[in-house]
């Protein structure tokens, strides 16, 4: 069996996010080594108290939480999206407080000193606004260099976007940050709502997790219930799309790809109303896409398994 | 039988303009009232010039033809798309010169003319850039009033652009435009790639047009090798899209639409990646589309046949 995989997780701690987090946290395949918040889903602060309440709830007490950044390169923080995430990023639900503090330093730093650390293995997977990211990139542009991958949830290649009609939450939020980290030349792939939108987690599912004896998967049982019932009206049915998971798993390697071309990708920071979209050159998708001989993005439009089962399987163990 | 829908082409006559060209004379269901020419496979005069030849060759002589802008709303003309539709629009073939000259009103005027003389029944089918319909509607505001419905083809919504990874060519051309003529309240359909990019002609069809004793098959067939080898690369095999044909056939009622929601339609008029871009809010699709209670313009994604067969057992007769 391969080492762990060392993984740096940027996130705005969010419903989908800690589905993210006990992934991480249970999958063999992974070594969790720091976790960075950022404004999203909630504020940086809140997204730090959920991450160490959760991680408490898990026992896993040793993995560095720094906060981020509060507000974006070019535009404050909006106030989070309660409708979806709840009034503190996780349903509302109180969890027991964790008596951990988070880490003295940013998330920026930790990530520095993280990439040193991991030089060449680390993982750096972001799952809210790419503004953490951005900024440890205009600290150190050497940073690509020590870094093994770099996987983003977010944009919407040839799908509707969700917060606008082009644009997925987590780009709109800070686009000019997703810029500078798509332009960075390191191996980076984009897990769009393309794809993030084909993975559910259905009733059943839900009611496998609370069904466990395991206290981490009861609380993530408990906290999607205001998440399902926001995708209510967008599926149709009462459901969630497993966004952050997705992207997790695959930084960990745990799925395969069936589509994933490497292509040009530009972020849209005009104040149009494509603000916000991940332009990804996908004109080859008539011949069959490959990778394009410009370099660029790969851009995940199909996994090979439902990401719900990986995922289950690893919280429930 | 009913009586056959009087029809408006907008066109930049071009190779897939002729071949809607062919259709409209030839549908028993379509009565071709008039023809306005724009710049853009080529320029508006070259585009005439082509189109009456065409209806010579057709037997076509009662049609009027009004030359309309050369440039646009906003920018110049660029010069034409030579690489895809040869340097005089239809391939580089030297049709025989009509003695017609062109109608002595502009596409305008003749566009307003023929909707007080169709008052209610005029159908609008646009297969260029929308600078006329622009036009038009800037000098006559009321002119939605007395079109029975407006067909463009044009646009990338949930598919990549052509000209630009966002945009298609008859929109990028004169986004201004086209962002004055979905403004306008009148029952509007985009027939964009997204649909267009599913129809081709096959080399099979080319000799099935080429094996006609009709000069009019004839020298449609003649021109499709240059549009069919611009298409090659794209689709990796030999065969072209239908874009303009299918926009005139769905303008005529002769197919059916199985996909095609009302929804909010803007156009991309920055000066970004995404100038040009069309953004439909199609956020309904996981649940199944269905019209916007917001209004809109009818976006086709799929439609009920091949539009080959009927563009070929219309013109062949």
């Amino acid at each position: 069996m391969p080492a762990p995989t060392p993984v740096f997780f940027d996130c705005d701690t969010g419903i989908d996010d800690a589905l993210a987090l006990g992934y991480l946290l249970r999958s063999p395949a992974v070594d969790l080594v720091g976790i960075g918040t950022v404004s999203g889903n909630t504020d940086a602060a809140q997204a730090a108290i959920n991450t160490l309440d959760l991680l408490a709830i898990a026992g896993a007490s040793g993995i560095p939480v720094a906060i981020g950044s509060h507000h974006h390169l070019a535009q404050d923080y909006h106030g989070g999206a309660a409708h979806v995430h709840g009034d503190n990023g996780i349903g509302g639900l109180e969890l027991p407080r964790s008596d951990r503090r988070p880490d003295d330093r940013t998330a920026v730093q930790l990530l520095l000193d993280l990439s040193h650390e991991y030089a060449g293995a680390l993982q750096v997977v972001a799952v809210g606004p790419l503004t953490n990211i951005a900024l440890a990139l205009q600290a150190d542009p050497t940073l690509p260099t020590r870094v093994a991958g770099f996987t983003v949830m977010g944009g919407a290649c040839l799908s509707p976007g969700n917060v606008t009609p082009a644009a997925e939450a987590n780009i709109y939020n800070d686009p000019e940050a997703a810029a500078v980290a798509f332009a960075a030349e390191w191996d980076a792939a984009l897990v769009p709502l393309d794809v993030t939108m084909a993975h559910t987690l259905e009733e059943d599912d839900q009611r496998a997790l609370a069904a466990s004896d395991d206290p981490l998967a009861q609380v993530l049982a408990t906290m999607l219930d205001h998440y399902m019932e926001f995708y209510r009206p967008i599926f149709g049915r009462r459901t969630c799309a497993l966004h952050d998971p997705l992207a997790a798993v695959i930084a960990a390697g745990e799925i395969g790809l069936t589509s994933a071309p490497r292509v040009p990708l530009e972020v849209d920071t005009t104040h149009g109303p494509s603000r916000g979209a991940t332009i990804a050159d996908l004109r080859g998708i008539w011949r069959g896409l490959g990778d394009s001989s410009r370099g660029g993005v790969r851009i995940v439009r199909e996994v090979d398994r439902p990401v719900v089962r990986i995922l289950l399987d690893t919280i429930l163990g």
